[in-house]
């Protein structure tokens, strides 16, 4: 995409769209994309992936829950990626994420993904700028891989959130009973880290845009929802999917 | 390597080459070998990807016997590729050799590999040679993955037997009890093809020669047995390791 700067970008729904009107919209969306999905798994000629990625509390458990919750489970897959285990760690990077690549006829997601391994790792420096340019580099010939070789079709979201509405979505956690389990101390650390994130984030969007990325203003939940499941369902009927007839 | 010409490549050893003392030699290098081995498994920074490819009848499963066969197991593994399951042709052709890809500390043994996707996919036409183009990219861009973010050293073996040498040991296989085990009517079919399994093999030794090929002379398994081992050898001395001192 070029050179992109997320602090020029809004992270609210522009001004012409209703919440209500929205929301009956996403509806609609979803239902055709139970069709399709179920078209997707008879077919088994293409898979989805699709990769979340946001600060803390910018949604990403939530558009998982309300864009693919209603799906069949038999075929959807959730990855949440952790820090590395000791295992993971003895392979390169891509180990672990190319074994979680999606099988035809799945739709995969990824609740945060490879790209950890050129964000919070450049933030703490846990990561030197030439080999966040290798990872990049690799980057892009993994999914081109998974493109080219396996028909994935893949969705990469950044949710867009401000500074302001995170701080107040990270102190509901602490007075919410039902957000408490989300709750971790260390999360108002790293958002002081804020400016540093957004500059690794543009450095990204930037370098690994051969699968282009899609900036979801992430503030209203409800326009983030409609975003993502309107561009899941138009990725879908792309494919001119079709039933296969009797197997001969 | 450039453009390679398999029939005009010796598959015996040169004449100055005493087979005695080439077997002693080579029991010198595998007695430095098992040293180096036990170095690279405590060091653990380091991983050694061994692909061993070749004709049927070759000698792929000597090489493992009796030039790895004697290190400690805990850090040798051996993947045998066979055709594809369901599971596995659901995914991208490189997807099942990413999981085998050596942890730091280990060497790999691949007994056959993903170079099969070039070989014998294409003398059967099971894959155009358009794919074929791709799948040499793909195939690349994954060993420059190993190499650069694991430390994975790379060796690629060709085992280089000429056709009366391996229609020889086939039909060995019918007549020596001890090794009727191995015989399959269909290696006289596929034996058929030689010439176009010489033209496969030269057009993967020009395109996927950014980690270089080693063409093994193999009608002589003294001979094949005293390159690899030296070279192997040879790697592992490279690496300059040191044993980690007492974690502090």
């Amino acid at each position: 995409m070029g050179k992109i700067s997320l602090k020029d970008i809004s992270t609210r729904a522009p001004k012409n769209f209703d919440k209500a009107e929205t929301k009956a919209k996403t509806e609609k969306i979803l239902a055709e994309m139970d069709e399709l999905q179920n078209l997707l798994y008879a077919e088994s000629k293409h898979s989805i992936l699709v990769v979340i990625q946001g600060m803390d509390a910018s949604g990403k458990d939530g558009v998982i829950r309300n864009v693919f919750g209603k799906l069949n489970p038999q075929g959807v897959m959730v990855k949440s990626f952790k820090a590395p285990t000791p295992e993971e760690l003895s392979h390169d990077f891509l180990w672990r994420v190319h074994q979680a690549a999606p099988a035809k006829g799945v739709i995969q997601l990824f609740n945060r993904s490879h790209y950890e391994d050129i964000l919070i790792t450049r933030v703490h420096k846990w990561c030197d700028d030439v080999t966040a340019k290798k990872r990049m580099k690799a980057i892009n010939d993994f999914e081109s891989l998974l493109t080219n070789h396996n028909n994935t079709h893949i969705l990469k979201f950044y949710l867009h959130v401000s500074p302001e509405e995170q701080k107040g979505r990270l102190e509901e956690r602490i007075h919410d009973s039902t957000k408490q389990w989300k709750y971790n101390e260390k999360d108002f650390e790293e958002a002081k880290l804020w400016d540093q994130y957004m500059a690794v984030y543009d450095d990204c969007f930037e370098k690994c845009n051969d699968v282009p990325w899609t900036i979801v203003p992430s503030d209203q939940n409800w326009y983030k929802e409609y975003i993502i499941a309107k561009q899941v369902r138009d990725t879908l009927k792309s494919l001119k999917m079709q039933f296969p007839g009797l197997k001969k």
